[in-house]
């Protein structure tokens, strides 16, 4: 825990967002295990609790784009890639997913995720890495928006090593 | 249209299968248009349709998977990767999912798709590209499977050339 | 069939829309049947489909309701029941949603499901019978809206009696 | 707080389960807050997390229902009533979703709902009026499986008044 904010801590490259993101049982498929597209919903949340401005008390120091409102901006999600290495189960604890930026263009951010289990479980498990590349939209024109300047300064401090695919072709 | 089966063709390489999946409306999200994760629900069902048996009148000629009974296989999915070309509104007609494999492997294959907006309706639109690959397994003992003969067989004519993503670093 | 739409026929007390919806896979959970909550999305996009305007040709009578543009009525739902019957596999051919009007109020509508198994096929299978109440809203206003006179006169001869619940207390 | 719980406490006619749940931004739909399906989900969420056997030091005194393993049980939907009451924005405090019994019979149970804004937030909103009641059944005959005592004897505590709607024809 760091002055950087209430769940990012220091890792190889940067600094990391810890965001604790509960399962749902409706995250199973008939296989009884997390569906891999539910997988991606779970990334999806992360993202729009790290980034998304928020006035919590407890907001993470990542979370200042203006979705609401005059002028606000969404992320509109251009490509993503997601490596599964172990099925999840059903659980209570929070996963740990952690995230971080691969790369920051003008208008469009590279965004990396690893979803852990629980933190502090034993034995820790790395069950998912991913990255996702999304463009910063007006949402009233749908046109592409510079990234400002504060969300560049609020986001540099957290970039770091891309993510390194083990099954890549 | 060939005896290949109902909905295939002959693409640059190989067949593919074209799956028509309707969307909802409850696959939009709050920006009104299809959510990126909606994108894989569609896909999983595409591949469902198309690669797991079927004893449809229509069944696609590549639906040889036996997923139920005794000796159950499923598809695990290992990797997806997905680029969005642009958003995708509700509508009526089923869009028309293309499907092929990249590569087979002994126990591992890469399915390869492209989305595009309904058969027949002008003007044509690609608004997704992706692969995954996923792995054969063993619904009870949760081991990998080599795949059939009968499944090669069927699937060989699919083979194609891999998706040629735009951007990807 | 008659000449009332492409999918509505006469039962006691009114005509029906009957709405094809096709399940995904994804609608089972971990028990291997279609989820209960699952269930609702596929009412959902019955009633979008069966009430919403479509400039299709084959678009269903009752589909005059317009939620896109300047003066957007959307439809909230103000309550809902809903009655499982036995437990729905996943399957290709797509479910028979039939739909009727029970009460039509001022600005809110209760429309009435039953959910049967794919038209044709043998046996018949009633598996779902739900209602729910919705209200007419301004999208930019929020606030209710009369039912048009037009919207009215598509959906009387809908009219019919509302669903007879087997488990009430 | 009470000696019944973590978050259990007393109220008209019995005591109530507390169970926070978060919502996801994918919980909205086109209309911009949370759809009325999700809110089932978020429903089934809290049932999940209050019904069935938990290990963790913080297990709700109803957590008692043994869904895995050998004799495993489930909890089979047979109806479901939900009342909304007004719209639900997307927010990051979890929802407090309060559970109690209405009925317990030989082996369906009526399980009821309200949810309400996050604990401790002013003003305090009442959004969902909810209730369904399950069968439990034998997870490998699907045959019903009699309430055993010791559930019975758990879940006493909280019955309680049935749910009051506002809306019921």
């Amino acid at each position: 825990m760091t002055d950087e904010g209430p769940d990012a801590e220091a890792a190889p490259g940067g600094l990391r967002v810890h965001v604790p993101i509960h399962l749902r049982w409706g995250d199973l498929d008939a296989f009884n295990h997390v569906n891999n597209v539910a997988m991606l919903k779970i990334l999806e949340e992360a993202r729009v609790r790290a980034l998304w401005k928020d006035e919590g008390v407890d907001a993470f120091p990542t979370a200042v784009i203006s979705v609401e409102g005059t002028g606000g901006v969404g992320t509109l999600i251009a490509r993503q890639e997601i490596e599964y290495l172990r099925p999840v189960p059903y659980q209570r604890e929070p996963l740990d997913v952690q995230l971080w930026f691969g790369r920051m263009g003008g208008a469009s951010v590279e965004v990396c995720y690893e979803v852990h289990g629980p933190r502090g479980l034993e034995p820790a498990e790395l069950y998912v890495r991913a990255d996702a590349v999304f463009v910063l939209v007006n949402l009233t024109t749908g046109r592409p928006v510079r990234l400002p300047d504060e969300v560049r300064a609020a986001w540099t401090p957290y970039l770091g090593e891309p993510v390194d695919f083990t099954h890549r072709r």
